[in-house]
């Protein structure tokens, strides 16, 4: 349909245009949109007038685009697609599509401003309650009333790509009555999809639950590294800190909400109630199909349509009280898992806790994370017509402590 | 002993110089340091000639200067020191002193990164354990091993004479098996100290405790404020939210440490010992001494030197999982609260959980925070040969929801 050729099925496809930052040949970061196989240099295009958006395609982060707001996303949008969809081939733009897509480094796409972590899934909620707190009901009386949520380290989210260095921490082992020092033993992911904000919010004032397009730009796959053993020693009474802090992944492409309009579903009935805020005029989830990849094996099929609280309940939750948003905001969902075993977010969940050993190819097992293992966490989504919305990856690499 | 003329004992004297981030007359943020009733316009100096900070004086906030390092804090200081103790009064630098501080506004006087808030006084953790988990041992088992801390919102922290909005949210009214939503009913304060990160670190490496004023610039007073109802209802299993992300407010005024000097003190012999990496090789803590005034009655005054964990031992723990600190960081004590009543650091510690109202002058009583309330943290250390440092105030009035 595009002098482009592209395959109907190819998950960078006109439908989809993910924006990212990238580093190519020159070492200049510059704002790009993944085509196909190749990346499409937004810096340039807007350098050379055949594109217009104010100078924030020449930035060299997303932010000055997140700014903009829905109106200049459309704008950006809508030229992206008549660029590439017209019948002739428009002068210039081949020029800036000179680069593979296997040959650039992706850099974070955007500086992060606050990063919050839900825990929207009750399949995993109910898991690691079972496996952490045996004989106590495994969901607390106030999950499904509220987005169970917290505040994660913002100057530690990293792009795809960057090592994992096994982080150290206090631990109190089986039986013991004080901790040992060390590298954690219990080494875990949690796959989860993370949401940017784009449009910020006043202090003192709440972001609707219909609101939720007019601030939220796009979304971006999420490794919530955890140190379980760490985590478990220090989490009373105030969250985790040390066992989530030292490092958490995000894919190199962000995926506009414009592009996953085909993927929206109903989401889960809720019951009980939720409180008025929490209502939605149309509530729906993205059925968002993610796969873990575990030293080459696919180990698990998260299905983020299973999520009980939705991105649009999350957002709403977070201002309730009058804290504001800003630009570059970004929430992730919690651990994406559905109710099969081959279907949890996390190595916690996959192995019970470290007593049931998972196969991956060639005949090795794992519980937790050994160094030099690599996980990658992919997904993908419907788009119109048949087409498919890919999200990229975000994988890591455990260094040794 | 200069040609300023400040009494000995003025708290913003020559052994302090405080710096922050001022808007005057033509509406321009500008870098100052308080001296006496007035403000040193640093950004004028710079421009003028008579301090060289490779322009770090000139920037909007004191970002630049804090990532210069100690090198360029001790070469700031020393010239301005030079600039104020000369005993004629050197050419040009009265005609940046035109303005007092009473007539300008404060701004946050840094783009804050992260800010991570601890829970480092005994006192209070054990108050807050015996009001909340009655029958429960009051300080959990991991508090004397590591400072248990969780990350806040960067982006709702705001400078002090910043308005408080009252906070709405989900509440579990007593005896209820489902919660209510409205504004909260127990809206309180937390007084504390936080310490402002110049110096970055590299993701995967650790600082130590004597590293600790290599990275740290200053000091600011903090009022976490805190929704009682809100927090109780949401905080399990995964800490605070939204009963704290509405908004803490900070001092305009950082002191640096460089001030501080002759505050140190011994700080608490801990027991049990402490694992290698939060020992320390001279321990000291600061003398700062607090006072929180409620409707212009000082209801406490609390004093940091009782608490058990020192700064460079929240530093040092946040970091050892090789968390990367940055720029701006902010990490706070928590509470402070001493030994005695009248020493605490929240109205949820001074009013026993709300059943003990506090009287205020004029015969006002209060348990938790009503609108139109006024509440100013101050404090004051020691500084060399009988002077005064003063680190100001941090005050907020709270608004109806």
């Amino acid at each position: 349909m595009s002098w482009l050729g592209l395959a109907p099925d190819d998950p960078f496809g006109v439908a989809n245009l993910p924006y990212g930052v990238f580093v190519g040949r020159d070492s200049v970061p510059r704002i790009g949109v993944r085509v196909g196989e190749r990346v499409l240099d937004l810096g340039g295009l807007e350098a050379d007038g055949l594109i217009a958006a104010a100078g924030a395609l020449r930035a060299p982060d997303l932010n000055p685009l997140l700014a903009g707001g829905r109106a200049l996303w459309t704008a950006v949008r809508r030229r992206l697609v008549e660029l590439l969809t017209a019948t002739a081939e428009p002068a210039g733009v081949r020029d800036h599509l000179g680069q593979r897509a296997d040959e650039v480094r992706l850099r974070l796409p955007f500086a992060v401003a606050d990063y919050v972590d839900f825990y929207s899934s009750e399949h995993h909620a109910g898991n690691v309650g079972r496996i952490l707190r045996p004989g106590e009901p495994p969901v607390r009386p106030n999950w499904r009333h509220l987005p169970i949520g917290y505040h994660g380290r913002a100057g530690t989210v990293v792009v795809t790509g960057t090592p994992i260095a096994r982080p150290s921490g206090q631990r109190l082992p089986p039986g013991a009555g004080t901790p040992t020092f060390g590298p954690s033993v219990r080494l875990d992911i949690e796959a989860e999809v993370g949401f940017v904000v784009g449009v910020p919010s006043e202090l003192g004032t709440r972001i609707s639950t219909a609101d939720f397009t007019d601030h939220v730009f796009g979304v971006v796959l999420v490794n919530d590294w955890s140190a379980r053993d760490i985590q478990a020693w220090e989490y009373q009474p105030l969250g985790p800190f040390l066992g989530k802090s030292f490092a958490t992944s995000i894919s190199g492409w962000v995926v506009p909400l414009d592009a996953l309009d085909r993927a929206r579903i109903p989401a889960p009935v809720q019951q009980p109630g939720v409180l008025d805020y929490l209502r939605e005029p149309d509530r729906y989830s993205y059925d968002i199909r993610l796969e873990v990849v575990w030293n080459g094996t696919v180990v698990s099929r998260p299905p983020f349509r299973e999520l009980y609280w939705t991105p649009a309940q999350q957002l709403a939750h977070l201002t309730v009280n009058g804290a504001s948003v800003r630009t570059g905001d970004l929430y992730a969902s919690g651990t994406v898992s559905g109710p099969r075993p081959d279907e949890v977010g996390s190595f916690l969940e996959l192995s019970q806790g470290g007593t049931e050993p998972v196969g991956l190819a060639g005949g090795a097992t794992r519980t937790f994370l050994e160094d030099g293992d690599v996980v990658t966490i992919r997904a993908t989504a419907a788009g119109p017509g048949g087409a498919v919305i890919g999200f990229g990856e975000v994988t890591g690499t455990i260094r040794p402590s």
